[in-house]
């Protein structure tokens, strides 16, 4: 059976198991659901070459964290992309690489050229996740800081998690309105997030008013915080709700904000 | 099935095997362990976030060691911990990491430096493992004795192992009457630690009240002597026996003191 088939699969089993946990569902919105993954994840075709279906560059990885950054990449292949490029500190390449043959993994995100070494595959990439395992090494944060400046002026869509939204919380300016991209706080980043875009204190009762506030404030920006119910919004509306199963929830090291990192860092059996 | 399930489950089958092997036990005894194994093991919740649940440091690993640190930080997060962190000499630190994407792994005991560079993680531990592939280069033992002295002064529990009980016969005043102190010897070590401490030659006869002697000469900490049964006393009373699987004892690097980790490191399927 293919990655990708696997990969359908294993979505499917997650929303059927979750949704049958809430009975509000009804049948229909589930089948409204399962289109909707069906429509993410690319059908399985001999038409199309390698690369079509997804390249996806991940910023992240250094001296402690090497986790994370694999996690990212090797989620993004198991539901459907061809190819990530992990761009990390050159001390962190290759443990990255002994994780996974699949990953492409460039060592030079401390490098002096680091920007410049990022630019040249930009345009063959449709999204960059910034953040996993990037910890907060001045000389990182600051190559990171001109990646997202470059990544902004070509029109990539960026998520943006783990210390990718330290610096954000530093230089909010550096995604204020820049609709492509999504930030995807947990509890404590979205608290720091918060502080540093607005000067009212949060209402810790309203968590969805919250995520509409901080959505707006920072131009409309598409927000997921992460938490027992992940809420979603772009600012135009109450935060839609998402639901994980009970008891999964992120451990090890970072926090990438698809199923099964969430759980155990790849994809084990779900809980029956 | 989730992480932990696992973990219950396969904790109970080693206590309902190892207790069925002795019959003097009635059923209400093995409830009873049931019940504390599901006290230690964290409750799966949604309501928590990462770290919560346990984050745990090991302090070893070394140019020849590097299976028992994995084995004492993979076994901590496969029993219910969130979080590892394994401190270990730089030469070590890529394969230890390379061994799994889950831990964290700072490649510092051997530099000059190494006891700032694990103070800055101590305030965020819950518990210390110390000696799992440490070996016994001056160094690192060095550095591992400033290590132990901040964790007591920030009142952290200790478990001591492999070398650095080979430390603790060196310098017994490092732990003696701190009461967060945890050490597991072996035979050979505990013989060591003996004759560091008690001037009186060990009664081989009476290994209960060898171990009960050495915990009060240590200034009642807690000792757990690893054997055929295992003998454990905090030196207020006449040690507690726990039995293992016949023919299960420990093997490979070092000899970290939970069940997976004295047969081959990570869960396996029970002998039948």
């Amino acid at each position: 059976m293919g990655i990708r088939c696997v990969a359908i699969r294993a979505c499917g089993g997650v929303l059927q198991r979750a949704l049958s946990l809430h009975t509000a569902h009804a049948t229909k919105d589930m089948d409204n659901l399962f289109q909707l993954v069906r429509n993410i994840v690319p059908a399985l075709t001999s038409k199309k070459h390698k690369g079509q279906d997804g390249r996806i560059g991940i910023v992240g990885g250094c001296q402690e964290y090497t986790g994370a950054p694999y996690f990212a990449g090797i989620s993004a292949l198991k539901v459907g992309a061809d190819l990530t490029h992990v761009f990390c500190a050159r001390e962190a390449a290759p443990v990255i690489k002994s994780y996974s043959p699949e990953l492409i993994v460039h060592p030079v995100l401390d490098s002096s050229d680091a920007v410049e070494e990022v630019e040249k595959w930009l345009p063959r990439l449709h999204a960059l996740v910034v953040g996993p395992g990037l910890g907060r090494d001045d000389l990182l944060l600051n190559n990171v800081r001109g990646i997202l400046e470059s990544t902004k002026a070509r029109d990539i869509p960026v998520v943006i998690d783990a210390d990718g939204l330290w610096l954000i919380a530093q230089r909010p300016a550096l995604v204020h309105g820049y609709q492509k991209a999504v930030l995807t706080p947990n509890h404590v980043e979205f608290s720091r997030l918060w502080d540093a875009v607005l000067s009212s204190p949060m209402d810790t009762s309203n968590h969805s008013g919250s995520v509409l506030k901080l959505s707006q404030a920072l131009g409309n920006i598409t927000i997921v915080q992460k938490g027992e119910q992940d809420l979603i919004s772009n600012g135009q509306q109450a935060p839609a709700r998402s639901w994980w199963l009970p008891g999964v929830r992120a451990h090890s090291q970072g926090s990438v904000t698809i199923w099964p990192s969430r759980s155990t860092g790849v994809p084990q059996p779900l809980p029956t």
